[in-house]
């Protein structure tokens, strides 16, 4: 019996809360990609929508919740992808919404949460400063605080990923999802779990920003003293202990691969499937790069999570 | 009352016939985009799907046909993308699948051509000459022929895109359609002209390949004697006859644009959409651009056709 936060009945209702414009996203077998990674490879493209990255699955269902509650003003801390979707989100329901981000975040992730309309703070330090920054901001000014994980909502708008996934997956199949503070893993995972017996469900982190994925291999909380990944929409130090408890449940593993297989998993979702990425959504392809084995003959759904990048920062990792 | 080729029911009824895959494709606005180009921009994105272009729509209504009716094999000329596609629809019905493209074609899609299992005949010269070719095999080999927009399941698959446009747009909206053979331009034309009153349907084309807008704009067939451009998917001599008076009845403007506004429009699309696309799929961006105050505050549909570009050409053109 799986016991987590999540809830089928609640994750189906919610797909009539979000946006359509964020649901049934593209999925599809690149074979291009499959023959160089030696299985069968199916993307799904969380990227074609005007956020470009999953997360507005979960904003409009946060930003719904909180407009029918009277909330007049939300704030979150964001590596990007959130702070863009819930200024998306919140707009469209006349939130006035509050961004706290890293000064080094992305400039492309700072300008567009700019363009949604929200309000931007920057932060100097990492992504755990803005956290509490946020929280900060919360209580003094008397806003609803957003926390990515630990807010229900984010990790149901991402489990609906799971249900589009689950028709076109069947035992023995692998589902590859990154993993920062747990929300599209816990969410994803899920749903894959309850609807998909025998499919694996695996864990995907850089090396250099690991702090969730070594506390579900001990089964605690463990912390890092500091993080070194280009993949910034998953580097977290702090792990959610209540989204650790979601993660032991679903994951069947959780990895970690290093910088340059991420930058190779960029390049190859450039070369063979025509994909523009963000470092975290080559996570997957780095994991059958670094464990070729595993994977082979098998059939692999990757999530391609979001496609946010500094276009020069791309081009000086990708080479072209 | 609109006479075409095409027909309403048989449209909506090849949505039954098309494999899922090709169907429901993104539709979003691209706000980076549309405030570059001073309009509102939506995006219906063609390219996440096996073969990256729309042309799997038309080849699942040819290829499903032609099994029902017994045939082994089949024929096509093809700049590249039907080739794949009709690889790809053949292949699923156990149809033999005979390619012909031109030697100089790009070396992504003569390769997914091969990989989808298609035998491939190389022509010397231009896409006309690939056109006689397949002509002539289908005569000597007795196999079935498919000649892109003439063969009316290749419109009716491209006009299933318009059925999922016409939800999305109002009258004073523009919907902007590569215009090659011109099986896109009148199915989609078709769709939005019969149940989406007062949208403008705009085809473009390239300059260095008129001839189907010399023929829309003069009222008969015009060939040309060559052809220079970039965009190889569109790039024909010979209009065919029953596709220009189709044009006739659903088109509103047919535009020509300059080789360098396809080469702006793809480094935009990349830029401010994070999409890497062949030169046809940014034909529709060029022609705002050359004409931006003709789109100026409205809302336009830019069809993104396909995304099979030799990487080396694009990076050559874009400069990134």
């Amino acid at each position: 019996m799986l016991r987590t936060r999540l809830d089928l009945d609640r994750i189906r209702a919610a797909r009539e809360v979000v946006d359509p414009v964020f649901l049934a996203s593209p999925l599809y077998r690149c074979d291009a990609l499959g023959s160089r990674l030696g299985c069968t490879v199916s993307i799904k493209l969380e990227t074609a929508n005007p956020v470009r990255s999953f997360k507005g699955r979960g904003t409009e269902l946060v930003a719904s919740r909180l407009a029918e509650q009277g909330a007049a003003a939300v704030v979150c801390a964001s590596a990007g992808n959130l702070g863009q979707a819930l200024g998306w989100s919140g707009r469209r329901r006349g939130l006035d919404v509050t961004v706290v981000a890293r000064r080094l975040a992305p400039a492309v992730k700072l300008d567009r949460i700019r363009s949604f309309g929200a309000r931007l703070e920057l932060v100097d330090g990492d992504f755990e400063v803005a956290r509490e920054r946020a929280v900060t901001i919360a209580r003094e000014r008397g806003v609803r605080l957003v926390e990515d994980s630990l807010n229900i909502e984010t990790c149901e708008g991402a489990a609906t990923i799971g249900l589009e996934l689950v028709g076109a997956v069947s035992a023995g199949d692998a589902v590859l999802i990154a993993l920062g503070g747990g929300a599209m893993a816990t969410g994803v995972g899920h749903v894959v779990r309850a609807l998909a017996p025998g499919v694996e469900v695996i864990c995907v982190q850089p090396l250099g920003a690991p702090a969730l994925t070594l506390s579900w291999r001990e089964r605690r909380v463990v912390t890092t003293e500091s993080m070194d990944t280009i993949a910034d929409g998953v580097a977290g130090r702090f792990p959610i202990p209540e989204v650790l408890d979601d993660l032991l449940q679903v994951a069947d593993d959780a990895v970690l691969v290093s910088e340059a297989s991420i930058v190779t998993g960029m390049r190859m979702l450039l070369e063979h499937a025509g994909l523009v990425v963000e470092p975290s959504a080559a996570l997957g392809v780095a994991a059958v790069l670094e464990d070729p084995g595993r994977f082979a003959g098998r059939h692999v759904v990757t999530i391609i999570c979001g496609s946010n990048v500094d276009l020069d920062a791309y081009h000086r990792w990708v080479g072209r």
